[in-house]
């Protein structure tokens, strides 16, 4: 299990408060349905890694918890929204996501459409409200981070690269250039977002230590982003539709190119270890407050799920 | 045509700014698709009424023309994005958008729903970017009510009890409420967003006298949403598809309740004008600042497409 402390229950928590209540809107037609396929497809489960890379660089940087649970919602609700819309029919057309049916499986397609879209809406609603102890500066610093770290030049564009990608032969940067936008933007912007979850009343001194430590988080956002790939890719050949919660060997049957599949199994392996290391050596300006965060790098490589 | 100055012009090149370049991404597989895409999807046309009235309500309050541009654009993207995914095959399943191919059509399904995903992203991480003379605040307040409008609460709900109404009775009550989240939040929006389009450094009376301005344009706003909306109705069932650039009689053939089929032709209209007196009546407080938006209305109850 992923190394938390009492995080997980935290966003379960908050998620479910910002989440619409089922039939506490108009009560008539599909708005119902709407909502409660908005709560099953985020409150299904989940590992929420990127809520936990919020909370964890906050206390490394020792930022108070009340100030990270709308950045922490928000990028769970983006990541939520991007899966409802990648399992569709005309994207990967997946049956199964985190052991239960997918959103247009248990509802319909159109639903899941609209779902998708309102969970991305909601997601930059959370961020727009304010934020005790985040001044407004850094409530659009936020916002900023997680919209160019989502759109067309973050996840979208890695989520078109992919589509392109199937049945084709590409080489690793290709493959990197993919993931880095797919699913390392939000890593990166989960990490990010942390960082200016403060009042804008650091002096200049204290402003530029945090300026340095930033740049370190970069790169250990970086090296945890990719590696939690290439485990992705690993487990998609290693392990089991039951434990995965997903279908195993998907990516294999829809001859996506993968880290195995390009530089073999065993390279695979190195790099994941190479990737974990840089992210460990990547705060060794910071002491125990980072621990959470060195845990969440272990657990990423070696998860089962 | 609709009124607007020079105001057409004007947000056909904010657009055409804020969009990607073609090829300006990766140059790789299908990005290039996507950014394409998102520029087919939003620059093919468009009576743009919803930027227009953020412009003509920021002339109506003396609100500098630059300080509109930022608000102006992003609800334009995240109406762009709602007509991308309402045309999908599994919602609305539409071949024709203003006289051209819809999105999916001229690309594939699995773009058009990326597309309408990074438009949406677009729209708010333009209003996350410094906007010159509108303080953070307001800001976040214009977010707060462009993303308020558009989700489960707002035009996603209006699209979600749309779905369900296919095919069933409804009344008139019920009709209304449907048009009020699909259409009239957007068009409530564009006007509400402009009234925050300055620094916060407005004094109490000048805030207690524009607090009271925004209340009448609450009224026309609300007025003129839902006069757009059974203006629609009645071009759906008079006009011809060449003249409006999508289908006509689609609402008809798709057995999609409108005004005339639940009230009568002559009610409908007898309730466009009433709407549109409502509308100019509103604005009885201001001169001649007013006058775009006057025009607007007028346009809105009269447009032949």
């Amino acid at each position: 299990m992923i190394p938390h402390k009492d995080y997980q229950d935290r966003i379960e928590q908050v998620l479910d408060q910002i989440l619409p209540d089922r039939g506490a809107t108009l009560g008539k037609a599909n708005s119902n349905n709407l909502n409660a396929a908005m709560r099953y497809s985020v409150l299904g489960g989940g590992k929420r890694v990127r809520p936990l890379l919020v909370y964890a660089t906050g206390e490394a940087l020792n930022i108070p918890v009340d100030n990270l649970d709308a950045p922490a919602a928000a990028i769970e609700l983006v990541h939520a929204y991007s899966l409802v819309h990648d399992d569709l029919p005309c994207m990967d057309d997946d049956d199964l996501r985190r052991g239960q049916a997918t959103t247009h499986i248990q509802y319909d397609e159109a639903t899941a459409v609209l779902t998708g879209d309102a969970l991305q809406t909601l997601a930059f609603n959370i961020l727009s409200q304010p934020i005790q102890g985040v001044s407004a500066e850094n409530q659009l610093k936020l916002l900023n981070i997680l919209t160019t770290a989502s759109g067309e030049k973050g996840m979208v564009l890695g989520q078109a690269i992919d589509l392109a990608a199937v049945g084709h032969f590409i080489e690793e940067q290709q493959l990197e250039e993919m993931h880095r936008h797919k699913t390392g933007a939000l890593i990166h912007a989960s990490v990010l977002m942390a960082t200016y979850c403060h009042a804008s009343q650091y002096g200049v001194e204290e402003e530029t230590r945090l300026e340095s430590l930033r740049e370190d988080l970069r790169i250990y956002a970086d090296a945890v982003g990719l590696a939690f790939q290439v485990r992705d890719d690993i487990l998609d050949i290693q392990s089991d539709t039951e434990t995965l919660g997903k279908t195993q060997g998907a990516d294999l049957a829809a001859e996506k190119p993968t880290y195995p599949s390009i530089m073999g199994m065993t390279a695979a392996k190195e790099k994941l270890y190479q990737l974990h290391d840089k992210a460990i050596y990547s705060l060794s300006g910071f002491g125990e407050e980072a621990d959470l965060l060195r845990e969440i790098a272990e657990f990423i490589v070696k998860r089962i799920k």
